[in-house]
This record gives structure tokens, sequence and C-alpha cells, in this order.
């Protein structure tokens, strides 16, 4: 049993968290907000009256927040977490943010002793409950092996993508990947059916041949094809269009960055951002079909 | 047994006509080429002196050609099939030509007794010859039905994609959005690989995720991920750049005849133009990743 | 004064035709809108019982016809102009139509030593009005020179803008970067004003700078920006976004034939068709600004 | 006369510094390479030891750095120019930066009473010698007032903007839109070659109707169609591929910040990164036509 602080416990840190208390860890957990604390101490995890002492004697600090400014706040701010966290313990960040951020505060925290890793996840709400998030790691192979038995109480599929950094990368590219596939098959489907097609056999060909992706096999666009899926929920529940927008916003820092050409990623950026624009952003991702359809 | 008259025989056409002879039919075929022709007729098909004469009396004829002027010319033009086939038989045309030619061929067709589906196909040649092709059919069921046993000898999907032209329609649909997998996931991956990952590891990381699609389950566009396609035989066989171009030039039209929006897959076509204008149509459709890699 | 006949007579060919008049030519009209006719022939011009008849010892022959089938059935078909007009004489099709059409009536005509030449007009329903059309001609020079002095009555540029067909093809290329300046300045304008910018003070800055472009100049779409533009009065008047996704449609169609690539022109129709399916198509091509803004 | 420190002597501060010294001005210079400075102290500028001696008594202080970090540094870092810049002094900075870093550096910078405007500037190497600069300020009217005779002897055309950072959100409109312009008129007229047509004949066409911009105006892409510009000099000189795409990716980083959707800009940033990324980085970044080009 492994001695785990957990700061941020928004709808993704809660659940992650409390599958590590199920699974046997001393887990002290720390939030702004006493309520999302409250939730996962009733089931077992401990708190504490500040950051650094939520820290204290961990073997493993796992954060799940916003954006790269509250995590290299966290660890490097003013009385930041450097300096309260045991050298030799492993930082485990499983927050989405940029590759840049992740580079400056591992190797800051590297020059006190602290080891980390970047640990972003896929799988949503659902996942994060469930236990079946997947982890993409940047970090060393060490790291990757001490922390691989903590993630698995958490995520099903672990990833080591490469060194620090690496993570967010993998998690950028895959993101930037899926909302390229769901336009792209939004616009299929919306094209089948504009020249007369059923977009239920539609999607039944399209599955069975060279068209076939994640959005196809479980998370068609299209309401009325599959069950269970947030577009035959009037698109609630899901993972929101504000939040696909903001990845792609991220993978297009890091095409800047690295100077790459992203012709169909920053044009499903742009179609998502107009999307989100005309009043859709806490609408499921997949109601961008509802764009190519005609009013 | 039936009594088949094939019309076509080019790299698609000449071995789905070989394998209606190993199947048992009878099997009369035409080519303007001899040496095509003496091919099928080596495997034991017979061919007739002129085209009138290889469509009498046949149950079943079926034309594999390259564009819609060449399919209205060879039933509609001087002295057409139309003149020729008997009534009450079935043509099935699986060229990949434009919808407004299959509704025009049909309904002309249809006035004078003669049965008519569009049945396009997917698969390459490589399922040509192996009898593994996807048939996306067009028309009524009871022509549906009646031509199934048929195409089963040449496929192994074989899908009514719903009235005349309709399988024209779910062709192009499908074939568009694989335009889109491709271009995707070849950027993806290079703003990977940009990013220091290994195309290998991001490979197995997104297809396990939520960008997995048939790009990357069969067909990697990446050198050295995966054995035995394309990329790993310096883009040679496969599917050709000017193919692709060709199937979105024809997704275009679809697209302006119902005035439908496109974006991912008209950008896919300028970039699949792009690259075909470099020099690169001859090669298999995946080496657009080559376009995204730094000189 | 020439012997003119003018078939075609709608919201462009009317005014043309009425010019024509005005000049002094002795103009004989045709059209299916017999309220059509009335209206020209109340200003000074004659009408034919027949189509054959309208056309009987013209000099020149103008049309002004919706699309490319319209012309070639015109010239053509069944009992089509080709059997009425004299040998000698100039047919000029003002008519934006695709360039294969061209040829193809061009080529015929000749052979019966018909002269045609292709003569797309820009300058909309105003200009035909005004007589201040630009005439972007394709043919021989002396048939340009022949029809010169007649467009001239219609209008004020009159270009040479090749062989047969180079006509279309100029207007395709002028109104497809027109499409791509009024999208690229609307997005232009909108990132401004989401940042705080007045779009008065912005576009006084870009018309000022290497951003300056006609739209600029003369048709702001941002309302308030200017007077008398269609943005201004709520986007009446002016130029349709369903004629100016028509005509991105045949520069799709031409980029296809020539398969060249255009990533920026066919991402413009995408936007224009996407604005059009949202109920905007009657509404001026301008409003695509709107389609940036946030809800 | 006004006492002016002018830091950053590159290829558009080195002269900028120069037209201040022939005005009359009391110019003191700073650059971290001797030789800059030497150039422009043979003018007639003085420098100092020490870049917090180079500001000491300066009424103006002008700054002309590659990036928003090396603004941050100077003004903010370790012993900053903050605590060196007399009160009430005006500093104006003329890099080309992101507006989050104006707005910092501003807003510290008037805790202590020292005044700021961001007045990023267009016109280029040439420009800038000719004193012919366009500058877009952002900052108070106040500000711009005190700031505009010092600007006129470098620049022709002084903007006001708006309030802070409203001079690098103009600019980035401005230079994200002739991104546009240039790709779109490259890809018309390529269209225009590709059918036919004299790139000189249609480029007159198109500047005398709806198509006129800035590229066709003055800088046309196409080699030999005007005299004196890059494509006539095998694209040298101008403005080079890199920092269009330096440009493009404040743009999308601004797009991204505000959350608007810039569907024709991001994708013009892909086209120069792509085109950037085949080795003409450093050629004008009219050569972009090249890319349309069939090989």
């Amino acid at each position: 049993m492994a001695k785990v602080a957990f700061i941020g416990l928004g709808n993704m840190g809660g659940p992650m968290a409390v599958n590590l208390v199920k699974a046997g860890h001393q887990v002290c957990v720390f939030d702004l907000f006493p309520e999302a604390v409250a939730k996962v101490v009733a089931q077992g995890a401990t708190t504490a009256d500040s950051l650094p002492a939520s820290v204290a004697g961990a073997d493993f600090i796992i954060s799940m927040l916003p954006a790269g400014k509250h995590v290299e706040g966290l660890y490097l701010g003013d009385d930041g977490l450097i300096n309260h966290i045991s050298p030799g313990s492993l930082v485990i960040d499983s927050s989405t943010i940029d590759k840049a951020t992740v580079i400056k505060v591992s190797t800051v925290l590297a020059e006190k002793g602290i080891n980390f890793i970047d640990a972003p996840v896929s799988g949503g709400v659902g996942g994060a409950q469930a236990g079946t998030l997947s982890f993409m790691v940047g970090g060393n192979e060490a790291d990757f092996n001490k922390a691989k038995p903590i993630l698995e109480n958490m995520g099903k599929n672990i990833f080591l993508a490469g060194a620090h950094g690496a993570g967010q990368v993998a998690k950028v590219c895959n993101n930037m990947l899926l909302a390229i596939l769901m336009s792209g098959t939004s616009e299929a489907l919306q094209l089948g059916m504009d020249n007369g097609l059923d977009p239920k056999v539609l999607s039944e060909i399209m599955l069975q041949s060279s068209g076939r992706n994640w959005t196809l096999e479980v998370y068609n666009p299209c309401p009325g094809v599959m069950e269970n899926v947030p577009s035959s929920n009037d698109y609630n529940g899901g993972f929101m269009t504000d939040l696909m927008a903001k990845d792609l916003g991220l993978a297009m820092d890091t095409a800047v960055q690295s100077q790459s050409a992203t012709p169909m990623g920053t044009l499903a950026r742009s179609l998502f951002a107009l999307h989100a624009g005309k009043g859709n952003g806490s609408k499921d991702f997949s109601s961008i079909i509802k764009m190519f359809e005609k009013a």
C-alpha cells in the first residue's frame, strides 16, 4: 500500500481518488472546494489543513488541474509544493496541459531530486468512475514502472509515450485525430443523407469498409443510429464541445511550437469553434453533425 | 448456373470475371484490348465478335468501366446495348461513376424493361482477385436479391444502400471518409514525430484510444510501423493517389449537386491534388504523410 | 447599327437588351416568359413568334441563360438554333457556365460556319442596368473585335481572356477569389472585434495596409462600417449567397477537371454552403460574417 | 527634440533608429551585437555601457525585439528596465508579440507610473529604411498623441487601433488577411494557368474586378507579371515565409485565446507551414504559388 497525495478533485479527479482509496492506498486529498474534499473523505480518504501538509510524507503526489498555469503555480509558485515534497517522491500530473509547462516543471523539480511524470488521461468521467481510463505517460522508464501499479488502480491502458511531455503530445495527437474523425464522419453521413441514404445503412456500410473509425464503432453522431450514445440523448452527457475546442487549442499550440502543418486538425478546430460560438459549447461534441444539416 | 456477359476487363474487371468463371457460370466477356480478353478466355470464358453479340441471351450483364461517359455510351450511345439486351435481364454496373449517370441510364433502360443496379466496389485489385470485394448496391430489393448470389462469387460484403444511385453515393461517402482518415492520421502521426514521439508507439496508443480508425488498423502510412503495407514498400502497390483524387472529385460533384458542405472532404481533395501535382500520382495514397514531413 | 437577337431576359438579360435598344440597335428578343418580353418590347425591341424566327437575319445572337444545359439545348438541341443562324453571324453567350459546354457548343457551331465567343459578365443587376458590366471574353481576336462595340453598349470593361472557354475560366477564378476575400476579410474583422477592436477602425487600418482588398474598399461585410452596402441594409440586395455558392460549384468543377488544388477556394465553398444551408441563401453573400459571430 | 532610447537594432530597428537621428532627436541605442550598435552610432546616435544606462533620462524608450519573452524579460526580468525608467516616460514597444504579454507588461509598468503603448509596424525593411512604415498603436489617446510626432519620423501611417494590445491585434488581423490574400490569389492564378490562361491577362482582369487586392496591385506572386517584386527576383528579398508563418502562429494564439473561428486564416497557416517545411522558409512568402504548380 502506498501513501498518495491527490490534489484536484473535480469531475475527473474525484472518482480517480476514490478508486485509489478502494484499492487500499492511504490517500490524503486536497481541493479548494470543501464539498469536493468531503465526498472523497466520505469514501475513506484523509485530508489536511493545508496544501503543504497534504503532501507530507507522500510517496506519490497526483495532480489533476484545469490548465498549465495551475500546475506551474501548484509546484513552482510562491511557497509551491517544490518546497514540501520529499526528495525521491514521484509526482504524477494527470492534467491535460501544454508540453512546455511539463518540461519546465519537471526540470525544476528534478533539481530538488523530485521525480515527475506527465500522465494525462482519456476516457472521460465514465472512465474515471469505472477505473478504465487510458494513461499516456511521459517520463523515464523507472518512474513509469514505479507509477504503473498506481495508475492501474485508476485505468486500464497504461502507455509509456516517451520522455517528459510525451504523454501530453500523445494525448493532443489522439484528440486532434478524434476531432477529425468526428467531423469527417459527420459530413460523410450528412452527405449521404442529403442524397437520400439512411444513416443507419450508411453507418453499417462504412463500419465494415475502409471508413471504419472509433466514432462509427461506439459514438455515432447521428441520432437514432446507436443507443446509449449522446446523439440519442439530445447530445447530453459525453464530451463537451467546449472541452474538445480546448484540446484543439492545445493541438494548435503544439503545432505552432514545432512548426508543423496540421490542415485537417486546425480546420476541425475552426469547425468546433464555430459550433461552440453558436451556443453549443456544453453539448456533446458529436453534435457537430448538426452544423452540416440544412435548416 | 447463370449466363453472364462481362464488359470491361481491366485490373478490376479481369479478375472479377475470372471468379465468375470459377464459380461455374457461363461467362461471355468483351473488352477493347484483345490481351485482356485472352487472359479471361484462358480461364474458361467465351468471347464474341461484337458487343451486341456478347450480351445475346445473357441473364446478367456486368460492366466495369472508367467513368460515367463510358457507361452512358455503352448502354445508351449509338447502337447502344439497350437495343440488344433482352427485356427482363439485369444490368449490374460496378463502375465508380456519378449518381446522375446512374439515374439516367437506369431510367432509360427501365423503359425497355431492362433492370439495372449500380454496384460499385471497394477492396482494390487484391480484393478483386481474392473474391473479397465489398459491393454497395443501389436499386430495388428484388433486383438486389437476384444479383446477390452472383455478387457473392466476387465479393464478401454485399450491401443494399438504397434506391438507384445509392450504391455510388455510399461509395463516395466511404472513400471521402477514408481520405479524411488517411490525411488526418498522417498529420497526427507527423505532429507526434515532430515532437519527439516514436510513430510505432503513438500508433499503438491511438489504435487503443478514440483515434482508432481503419488506417491505423491495417494501413499505417508511416514506413516501418506495419509490415506488408504500401508505406513499408516505398508506397508501391495499394490504392494510387490519382485514383483517390478521382474519387474525391466525384465526392465534390456529389456535394455540389446536393449543395452539401463537406469542408474536411474537400480539404482532403486539395491535399491529395497537391500531392499528386508534385509527381506522386502513381504512389499509394498513404504517401500523403510525406507531404507533412519537413524536408 | 447592328441586327441583334437577344435570348434570355431575366434580371440580367432584360436590362442588357434594353441598353442595346437605347444604343440604337435593331433588337429582336425572346424569352419563355411573356412578361419579360413585354418589358423590353416596351422599350423599343421587337419580338418573334418562335425562337428560330427571332434569330433570322441577325448579325449577333446574344444569350443569357442559367446553366450549361440550357445553352447546349438552345444551340445544339432538337431543332436547335444551329439550324437557323446564318453562317458568318456571331454568337455571344454571356451565361456563366462550364468551360466544357463552351468548347462543345463553339466547336459544333464552327462546323456550320457560325462564330462564337463566351462572354460572361460581372457587375450584377446594378451593372446590367447602368451599362457598366465587365465582360470576360473567350474566343479569337477577330470575333472579339467585332463584338467589342456591341459589348461596350452594355459594359465598361471588355477583356479578352483567351481562347474559347477562357472567359468562363477568368470569371470562375475571379469569383472564387472574391469568395476568399469576403470570407477572409470577415473572419479577420470578427477576430478583431472578438478582441475588442472597433470594426470601423480595423477596416480603415487594413484598407491602408497590406490587407487591402475589394471587399474593404466597396463592400464591407460589417454592418455600420459603410453606407449603401448590403451589410448596412440587413444584407438585402447585392449578390445572393446561393449565387456565390453556384459560382463556387463551377470553380470546383473547373479544379476537378484540371486536377488543380484550390484549398482556400474549396474551403470558401464549404463555408458559403454551410451558410446557405442555415437559411441564408437569399441574403447577400457578405452576410457570411454572421457565421463567425458568437451567438 | 526628444531624448530617445532605442533597444534592438536588427534589420528593422537599425534603420528606424537612424531615421530618428536624422530627424534631429538625441538617440541612445543598445543591442547585444556591437556591429549593430556601431552602424547606428556612425549615423550620429550615442550608446551606453549597459541597458540601464541607455534609458537614463529618456523621454521615450523604443524597443524592437523578436518575441514576447524578450519584451517581458527586457522590462520586467531580473533587474529589468522597470527599475531604471523614469516615471512619466513613455515606452513604445514596436515588436510584434502576443497581446497577453502587452497587457502584462503595460499593467506592471503602469504601477510604477511608466506609460506604455504597443506599436507594431508593417512595411518591412524597405519601409523601415524609407521611413514609410505603418504603426498600429494600442494604448490611451494621450500617449498616442505624445508618441505620434516621434512615430511620424519613422512612418507614414500612424493608427490608433484601441486600448493596450489593440495594436498587436490589428497587426495580427491584417497579416492573417494578407496571408489569405496571397494564398487565395496564388491558387486563383494557378487555376487559370492550369486552364490555359495567361497570368498577366488574368491578373489584369481580376485587378479591375471584384478579385482586386493588395497582392495583385503591388506584389503579384507569379514570375514575370510585375517588375521589381520578389516573384520576378526568384523570390529573394521581401517578406520571408518563415516570418509569415510566425505571424500566423500569433494569429492562431489570438484566435485560441478569444475562442474565435478563423478557418481561412488557419488553413493559410497550414499552407505556409507546409511550404516552409519543404525548405522554402527563407524565400519570400509569395513563393507559395509554387506549391500549387504541378511538378
